[in-house]
């Protein structure tokens, strides 16, 4: 039995009847998976890890105006409650929590997270603000939902990244548990914003994930240099403002964005790959706007 | 009985016994009280608040760094734990938390609380970063304690605002209760700087107040422009670098650093005051910093 609820009040009202323990109480254990909705398999098994582990299951679905540095972007993202809502309900989540963005925001906040150097690099560098606006709605979901527990997925690796130093920084008493990014068959991580590729744009999408695997391997073979890591990774993407795809007619204009490698925890370039470290891409298609990452210990 | 606490790990395992309720169980209700110690009659307000409303009463002391702009404020500030913890259990506190610096802050923080526009007037324009360590740190505390109730001064009338738009804009459930100033019998708001004072300063500092009263007696006798009643209040201030005091060889320097009129709740100056206003001022009496405020209803 899925339950959708819609306002803050309403939302802490039902979690102290479904879910009123003490932490200890595991059974009662309440886990948040805070979404922006258009929900697909990685989303799914956000909600099953916290099926798994937790006895109360919120699942969050909302479109964050303070997270989106483009007026366009956020007017295009794709918003599909009704789908969304079955996905939950199969996937065993109880409560589905879509508040609007009057009951999120009912004025402009004063008051914001700033996530300092953690965002200097990678999307940060990109989207100015993105950080702080992602670090601020989740910290204010997690006040509204008061989870043990709360998920994110590997795929968005610079928001995990913060939300974990969020979480120590301020002595949120929550678990962040991180789940593996889950792909395409062809090795395109899964993203709401995928929808929007044509096919012609999608039959390339797959060369970010090439060209990490690259570094990866490079990594792996013995090179630490990462200015040469990175340049021979970016090699792999198509070069061209204007790729041709063998077979269509049309061109599609690819554009990478950056390829890093970063620590894991700090998001700080790093130089000589002699610790674990994150590679991670930004690929423009057409368009869309992709980003993908891997973990790499050499 | 009040028991002293030191770690995070102790303060909540204890929390977790002596209040494992809901909210609804009013007499297991949670209290905080913020201090940075040197209590005086003020905190002691603050905490009989708490005892009134609360079935536990946590008292916090903890001199902040992040919020101290200048090395030197921050080593003199007084730090006086076996007095405290006597007036803590005189006025029925249950648990003194009082940790370390390295406790509180492991590290140094990345993610911080900006505070918008709310600290762009008064003390905020002369503390630069102040307000961001002031919001931070009570972040912290609140995620500590988990109080549903949490007891703050009126005398610090900007970060009383400041906490209360923190509360709002991240969803935090906890009710902020205001307590009126505790002032000596001649006005002077009680405060832990005011020992620093000598005695000649000591009877000068008064004077802070009774420009605030001489605002109040203008708004209520009807005068609207803000900088009108600003003149005329700072002019009750000793002008002079060198006061001399009556009956006193020495002199005592005096500044006056603001006196503003601003609204309650954005800290923002108001210029023609027609509605309910907060008169705030900020004076230096020799190497002493001494802030005060009132609100008036015109």
């Amino acid at each position: 039995m899925l339950e959708r609820i819609e306002t803050i009040e309403a939302l802490r009202e039902r979690l102290a009847e479904i879910s009123p323990a003490a932490p200890k109480h595991e059974v009662r254990r309440r886990a948040l998976v805070p979404t922006m909705g258009a929900l697909h398999d990685g989303h799914a098994a956000l909600i099953d890890a916290a099926r798994r582990e937790c006895g109360v299951v919120v699942v969050s679905i909302f479109v964050n105006p303070l997270q989106f540095n483009s007026q366009n972007d956020l007017a295009r993202y794709p918003r599909t409650l009704d789908a969304d809502a079955a996905l939950c309900l199969d996937h065993g989540a109880d409560v589905l929590f879509a508040p609007s963005a009057q009951e999120v925001y009912p004025e402009p906040p004063e008051c914001t997270v700033d996530v300092g150097h953690l965002a200097d690099h990678l999307c940060g560098k990109f989207r100015p603000g993105h950080f702080r606006g992602v670090a601020t709605v989740v910290l204010k979901f997690f006040q509204m939902v008061q989870p043990h527990r709360a998920y994110f997925g590997e795929k968005d690796a610079q928001q995990l990244a913060i939300i974990r130093r969020l979480v120590g920084d301020f002595n949120l008493p929550i678990d962040v548990v991180e789940v593996p990014t889950v792909r395409e068959s062809d090795g395109l991580a899964m993203s709401s914003r995928n929808r929007h590729l044509s096919p012609e744009e999608r039959s390339v999408a797959p060369s970010l994930y090439e060209a990490l695997n690259d570094a990866r391997r490079r990594i792996l073979d013995g090179e630490r240099d990462g200015r040469a890591i990175r340049e021979a990774a970016a090699a792999r993407i198509p070069q061209s403002e204007q790729h041709v795809v063998p077979g269509f007619s049309r061109t599609v204009n690819v554009r990478l964005e950056y390829l890093e490698i970063v620590d894991p925890a700090t998001m700080q370039p790093v130089e000589e790959v002699d610790r674990p470290v994150r590679v991670a891409g930004a690929l423009w298609v057409g368009s869309t706007r992709l980003i993908d990452n891997i973990l790499v210990q050499p």
